[in-house]
């Protein structure tokens, strides 16, 4: 009898954290990480407190609703590395981030966490960029990255990939491809090239 | 006695509008065109009455103030028409398009206004549009830019720019002027040039 109780409590419980966690992400998704945390609780049905009990703070639902996303992105910064040809790679990089980026704001808001109360994914970040710089070294002595490239320069692209808007997620997304073929285009050595403006740091870890 | 009232009331007037301009400029630059208008009203210290008295949708609003940017942009792609080098023309368009939009994120919400709820600034942006279409032509058979350009790419441009965020204003238009060098340099021809996919229109006008 103090067996039965539990369990059923245990499988609510894990019930409204699955809830919570499907509207967190399709809210992120589609809103970005401002949506308040109330809003959440109310859609997926449950009171504030069920929330917090579940997930103290918007940067634990936060780490928990990009767990697809994390993971896609570190495969792709795997993917791009294991390229044997470096300038493949860095473009194979740079439109699969984009894209993945492009079916969620909130990732982006997420992963370039530029405010005081943004959430930090400084871990997952430090990991991408650090690939991301080996292989624009590989690139550039391959001669065909633009030497003056920084890791900044992927943080400015998912900024402006998050800038555009369509009026479908369809072409949204294929504005978006075009987006990051003009972009590697951007980056690609030129016998003319333009300079460029140099960039304080757009990332502060918070 | 009568010529006093009025006149007393003209100067309120005109100072009440006034207020309600000057703090809805700095609200669409900062905040985009999302802020409500009875928002507006409170920071400008009026009631909405008041506020809808002198402009009675948003739209009017946000026509009125944004003036001096629609006069920017129209001198911007006039100087860059005027230019005798069309590549050099172009490019200075897209630079200091950027850079005007990077003060003012609202301007460009309503420049490239997707949404049923947005302002229609469909006179300006259609003369800015073909201004570019012309340069563009013109870049294009001069042999500088890319044949796949479209005018859309112009404004895929602006709503990226429009994604950039930084932690101080200097900061961002550093940013955006780097983003614009690097736009500029993915539509120059190049000897390998990227395919790129296909857009739908991204403004639609309302």
């Amino acid at each position: 009898m103090t067996d039965g109780l539990p369990r059923t409590m245990r499988a609510d419980a894990i019930e409204n954290r699955e809830r919570i966690l499907a509207e967190a992400c399709s809210a992120f998704a589609v809103d970005g990480l401002d949506v308040p945390m109330r809003e959440i609780a109310r859609r997926a049905g449950v009171g504030p407190a069920t929330l917090y009990r579940h997930f103290p703070t918007k940067e634990d639902l936060a780490t928990e609703a990009f767990t697809d996303e994390i993971g896609a992105c570190l495969a792709i910064v795997d993917e791009g590395l294991a390229d044997p040809d470096p300038w493949h790679g860095f473009c194979l990089v740079v439109e699969k981030i984009c894209a993945l980026h492009a079916c969620n704001r909130g990732f982006t808001a997420a992963f370039v966490s530029t405010f005081p109360d943004a959430i930090d994914f400084s871990a997952v970040r430090e990991h991408a960029l650090q690939s991301i710089d080996e292989l624009a070294r590989r690139a550039k002595d391959a001669g065909h990255l633009r030497h003056d490239f920084v890791r900044d320069d992927m943080v400015l692209v998912l900024m402006a990939n998050n800038g555009i808007v369509a009026s479908s997620p369809d072409a949204r997304m294929a504005a978006s491809r075009r987006f990051a073929a003009l972009a590697v285009q951007g980056f690609h050595v030129s016998p003319s090239p333009l300079p460029l403006t140099p960039l304080t740091p757009l990332v502060h870890s918070v």
